[in-house]
């Protein structure tokens, strides 16, 4: 009998997450019952929005059980199917969470789906052409919606979703500056993501110093923000938007371990005539089709360039994920799980 | 030769404004040149946006110039016309000024307005049927953009702008939910504007206590909120915003006078994917025709209700414009100049 290895939640934080936070078990695969299709994880997507469900309380999802295998994203093969819809050997991109298999119910409302690894390496499933480019797409799209010539700012801009809206900002005709932490990502985020400038919020580490940063980067404004961390760099930005600019909310990482961080000058909204919108991608499906389109044949055509930070063994995945927390990934977080 | 009293600013506040920044001149109504009108003011308008005219510095409209007369609305009657588009006697909505008389250049530019008074008083087109009303009409249509059976709530709503925004929620079958300041403001407002419910801003005077009676006003939540006072209130209604609910900001007149006040929770915008957008309604003079055909309508039919607050004289700006700050008009602010 095949064991699977998991992580579970086993206590939510206090502050600031830590590996005592997780716990691994250690089960049996269970046999497969009519429907059902058990997958090989070989890659386990770590991501900030699980840091939220670590925490009790009212969010926009339910809180991570405790005790149960941590949610997230996979990629994998699938082993043994008594599904018609799956096949041994299919490759497939799910909700497998953090452990070595699943179990899925193949069903018309599954989460399982198949991807072709001819042109997109597989693991790409869980990122640029996956949840993060798609989030990418649809803020960037659907609430920004930049004209040609416009500027539009990106946080986290060497993450797999910020480095996805800088690409997909320059298709479109704009001026892309990222924000990020350190010389090394910045010069990956111009050089090789092919932004027009990014800015080191460690070196610009106060809303005056990344205030006068963000006007000597954007010459002409900024119309549109893709915002992942919230904090000063928010306050900073919200001082250069121009008349009806656009920032889309993606993610607050700065606020996730307490107190929330209030946002210093909301007469701005007016006095500038902004508009600010909240998304979650998940909510967005009618979406995906689209937007996996132009990211896959973006990837597949070298358009779109992504790093991925690999760590190797699902004990491994706890430890992974706190320095993503604290930006120690660069690029894309993944597990590798074979 | 008519003398023309009026008031100019005297010099900027320094925080709370007085009667010390304006001062009265008098000054000879000059000789018409062809092409242009001389109007005699009945009313003129106080709004709150005048505050921020009085400041320097950066903000989405040219500082009022010091020396100069106050900007406001007007209506009045032309007195004199050296143009082929008006004729004495004729009733006019304008930017005439905090003055007893102004001369229009009656272009196609102009701002000068014939106006209809056989249904509609001519103060109104100052309040309800003016640039008050169309405020109303263009945040709640067109960014509140409310559902039947949903809850819309607004602050300052015994004011010109917030009483019309309840009383359009009402005729599209919304819950409409006022807060103001004042057990007489508040029952003004349910029982003359036919609001659902109205909270006291001054008997739950902080956010724990304003968002507990925001809970018990609104029972199925809030969907969306006309804001024009911020600080302490918007934390409260931001706390209990539903999904994809969506805030018009028009004012915030409680940062007025001095610092910016924060936000405090700004990741509710992510937690509840929410939409804030500023706006100013002379930026939507395309929406204007079909909001004025709609709030005429209602004025005509007796199905808006409003009230005026109506100093006399146009020595009684002043004191007037300093009461409508601190809440104490009732409605409409105007002053009677005849």
């Amino acid at each position: 009998m095949t064991t699977n290895k998991q992580i579970v939640l086993a206590s939510r934080p206090a502050g600031e997450p830590s590996v005592d936070n997780f716990r691994l078990v250690q089960t049996p695969v269970p046999a497969l019952n009519d429907g059902q299709v058990l997958v090989r994880h070989h890659f386990l997507s770590l991501d900030p929005y699980m840091r939220g469900r670590m925490n009790e309380g009212k969010s926009y999802a339910q809180p991570q059980p405790l005790d149960a295998v941590m949610i997230g994203g996979t990629v994998g093969e699938v082993v043994e199917s008594k599904s018609p819809q799956f096949a041994a050997g299919d490759k497939v991109v799910g909700m497998g969470g953090w452990q070595q298999y699943s179990v899925v119910d193949a069903g018309p409302a599954g989460m399982l789906r198949k991807v072709d690894t001819t042109h997109v390496p597989l693991s790409a499933y869980l990122g640029a052409v996956g949840m993060p480019g798609v989030t990418a797409w649809v803020g960037l799209t659907h609430i920004i919606a930049p004209k040609a010539g416009e500027t539009v700012v990106v946080s986290a801009a060497s993450g797999a979703v910020g480095g996805a809206v800088g690409q997909l900002a320059k298709t479109r005709g704009c001026r892309a500056v990222g924000i990020a932490g350190g010389p090394d990502k910045c010069a990956q985020v111009v050089d090789e993501l092919g932004f027009d400038a990014c800015i080191d919020y460690k070196v610009h580490n106060d809303v005056k110093a990344m205030s006068k940063a963000l006007k000597e980067a954007c010459p002409n404004g900024i119309d549109g923000y893709f915002e992942n961390v919230g904090g000063m760099i928010l306050d900073a930005i919200m001082l250069r938007m121009n008349a009806f600019g656009r920032i889309a909310f993606c993610g607050m990482i700065s606020g996730y371990n307490g107190q929330p961080i209030p946002m210093a000058n909301p007469s701005l909204i007016l006095v500038s005539r902004l508009k600010l919108q909240g998304f979650i991608v998940s909510e967005h499906m009618e979406l995906w089709p689209a937007a996996l389109k132009e990211l896959g044949t973006m990837v597949a055509t070298g358009k779109l360039k992504y790093r991925e930070s690999i760590a190797q063994g699902i004990e491994a995945a706890p430890e992974a994920f706190l320095g993503l927390l604290k930006g120690r990934n660069f690029g894309k977080q993944l597990v590798k799980l074979i």
